[in-house]
């Protein structure tokens, strides 16, 4: 199957179980709209003359992966898809040569999923009862996740998990000082978030707009990724998530500063269609998209993407 | 019932009783366009980090709000829907803590509506028949409404009431000496305007384009309230109206330097969608979804509310 | 009927009839589309404060007119629509005291259009055989019409009228020594033509893109008019036509340093909604808008509509 | 039939063969969308006074053409459309005077195409495998075709071809010094390619997007023409494709720098809708839309188009 069919497919697939309402967003869904039409903005500046050697092969931090596309958190909507659902995700990336990031609830089969090998990120949503929050990280580093994160944007909670409010600087410099692995967090969309994420230590941080499940009218981490970057720097790794669909869409992230690109929808709607087959070449495919328009546009591999390949 | 399932259940319950008429606006319906889309060009600036405390709380000149939404100026499509419409509109509003706006006609009961206790602001179009208009004045006074104002925008008529001419400056005046409660001067769109009222000794202005029932092609009070805001500073208050539906656009009113937010159709909608219950739950939902936006963009109160918050 | 009603109903008539070709336009209709689009762009700043005293009523050379809005030259489909129908278009005109404009094949009946007193412009296309143009114009005057024109911007001809060539100014100088009325000079659309009619001495001109009948990519007079009014002056009255369809439209175009509004499609289709009434509601409701958009911007007469009433 | 019935009725005969998608675009067709877009950007400023000659005859390096309008490389969907369609289309192209345009694979009756007598250009792709390349050339020219042309833009081939990578200057040069006639570089969209065509001593170039058939998101060549202007000067031809539908586009094209203009989709649906003649059709209808937007904008020849026509 192609890209288009996957999403077809998949579509169609959640659309019959009766789980579409997993694909949707908050209020007036301008946020999907806007994740959608930004990516129409830019246009590549193409160097179709004297081949260059590419390669999508990237390293984040201290993970080697075959291309800089990875999975966004997401917990819940697999298991309703497919029962074992999560474990087929799981080999579908470590097949890719790609990473995992699971979301909330905690995952009871958590050390199964890390067994099976792939590196994996384990957020937790900033539960107004923080001791669950601890606990769960906690458990996580004991399941042997890779990672361990923060979704600093939650706020009050999202459409499908509540009881949530927002952590301080502080409560966050506690959680990095007690975990062993490094920390993710996730959801800066601002300047301001930006540098307390460096003041807390955070290892890695992921600008996202939480794919429209939080509040709505954010702007996708384009729009503000020049204001993220004039603060972070190169200092750390960024993942950028929201409404990559296509190989083209991921260069255009890499271009704006990110190392990887996360894939939330693009997962659920690949394992529909076609369970761990489908995952996996959701991934491949977009990759494979990601070197092809690479070659066209001189950049030899994902840190060597700049601004001005984009018009 | 969410506000999407009272904003639909509402149109079709309005559609099935013949009133969808009220809900139009005039000629090609350009306002009522534009004040559906201006909404959609300002996005969030999120601060997620480093929760604060937070109040939809507002006084409004000496009245105290739950939060800074409040309803505009209607009257006869209310008792069109419910016999007892604007009586169940009245309980609806006490109980979210908001303020109640009436128009023309006067209604009858008008003294039993301020019996049930929500602030009242009766306005009155200025009908070429100028006895007319401080007759009803002086008749709303006397039923005990909190403040009087006058609909400077009528020009000619609305769509629905004709028989108007402008009222100049001086007139204005002479109304502003003879009330004995703060005096609101409606439909403020430019700065010549706000000049006109700050002259006339208004103690409030809202800033309007009528819904799209007087001209088409006004602008959002959005477009023009830099320049309106120029000429007021923060001498009185400013209600805006136009197109308002969630949490959010009434943060981006805020924002632009309304205190308040007037909302008309919503309340036409909550009570056909579902009575005294479903007016009380508009209010009371746009104001959590104004709560859950205020958190994720560092406002603490409503007075907060700035431009530096927008995209 | 509401202008919506007369535009909808005179569309179903005409449908009926066969004859939709009429309204439409060239090639991909882009002018037509842009006709419509080009009004949007502009809102109205209002002044609802102190009422004037406002007319519609204006003179163009040494016509009276009841509003600033006249006919576009049309002819052949009228007939088509309804067998007298010049004539009624002439009655209703001059019951609205509004100005006929009439376009090829000269109208056989000319003389008896002209007896009924309205205020005629007949204007010619210029083809190729050139005695014609010049025996049209001949006959026209003898007909007794107010003004005669040349639709300079005819080219090879349009859509229904072909064997067209372009005019050069000294075969327009000729034309203009020769006659005894006014010249309209009729598709001005660029500085460069507005200098050419000022060298050939028109009386009057008319900025136009033909209703989308000559070529297509044509911009609306609306989008060059600042330049053609940078050439003209006020050394001579400039009309506009062009998708005009409302009150509000009207005073866009006076905004923007038109002296008068020409009508094409909106006679016709008045005249297949209601015959002689239905051309004449669409001229007097026009007016009527006109003249309540004038009062809530401030604007007293046609000749003071400025670009400052525009947003 | 006009151009309209034309590309209606072609795109009905490929439907009902089941050829459509030799019509669609890679990835989300960004692109065609695009391609279609970007030519509603562009209004013309009229000069309708003072007639002018008009040609569309031009000459590209040694060709004669009566209009600059030529076949854009297409081969495989043409045969599918009508058995001998080639030849077809190369006699309603030598009729009409204008250019034959072929890709991959190798016509086997290239040699009775050439014998037509209608200008050929033969572009091949940069198959990874070189040898083929050079050979499809010597055999090109063997058979008699004008030009010979590599597609540099290929990458690693299109939607239909596979199999390619880019070609380095050095083997681009190497081709240049063993072939014997003019060679055509095609695909080129940055001014970074524009310099490595001059060095190689292409003898025209070929700006384009490859019809959506490359990758996803490449601009229009209108988009970058000034840059690629600013880099070849006058030194050589640039033909422009990527959407051109009317006579008004190819004006567009021709403002923004190309000497002519290539088309793709248009011969095709000229082919399916009415064999030889419907290609025919489909330059002269061009053609003779062109001249018409010519004599409205005051432009004597092809060469004479400038950005100051456009608005």
């Amino acid at each position: 199957m192609t890209l288009d069919e996957i999403y077809r497919r998949g579509a169609e697939v959640m659309e019959a179980k009766g789980l579409t309402y997993n694909l949707e967003g908050v209020e007036t869904e301008f946020v999907l709209r806007h994740n959608e039409e930004v990516f129409t903005r830019y246009m590549f500046r193409q160097k179709a003359i004297n081949s260059i050697e590419v390669t999508t092969r990237t390293r984040l931090l201290d993970i080697e992966l075959q291309a800089p596309i990875i999975m966004s958190s997401i917990s819940s909507p697999i298991p309703q898809i497919e029962e074992d659902g999560l474990l087929k995700v799981a080999r579908a990336l470590k097949e890719a040569g790609s990473m995992m990031s699971l979301g909330t609830p905690l995952s009871s089969n958590l050390k199964e999923i890390v067994e099976v090998g792939v590196p994996v990120i384990q957020t937790v949503k900033p539960f107004t009862d923080r001791s669950i929050v601890m606990d769960w990280i906690s458990r996580a580093e004991d399941a042997g996740v890779t990672w361990v994160g923060i979704e600093v944007d939650a706020g009050l909670g999202t459409r499908r998990v509540r009881g949530c409010s927002p952590m301080s600087v502080d409560e966050l410099k506690e959680i990095k000082q007690k975990v062993s692995r490094p920390l993710v967090l996730k959801g800066i969309l601002s300047p301001w978030d930006a540098e307390k994420a460096l003041e807390v230590g955070a290892d890695v941080i992921v600008a996202s707009n939480h794919g429209g499940h939080t509040i709505d009218y954010l702007p996708h981490p384009i729009d503000v990724m020049d204001e993220i970057v004039g603060v972070i720097g190169s200092d750390i790794p960024i993942i950028m998530d929201g409404g990559f669909r296509r190989g083209a869409d991921v260069l255009k992230g890499l271009a704006f500063g990110a190392q990887a690109i996360g894939l939330g929808r693009p997962i659920l709607l690949g394992l529909a269609a076609d369970g761990e087959e489908g995952v996996k070449a959701v991934v491949t495919q977009m990759a494979e998209e990601l070197r092809r328009v690479m070659i066209m546009t001189g950049v030899k591999d994902p840190a060597s993407a700049h601004r001005g390949i984009l018009l």
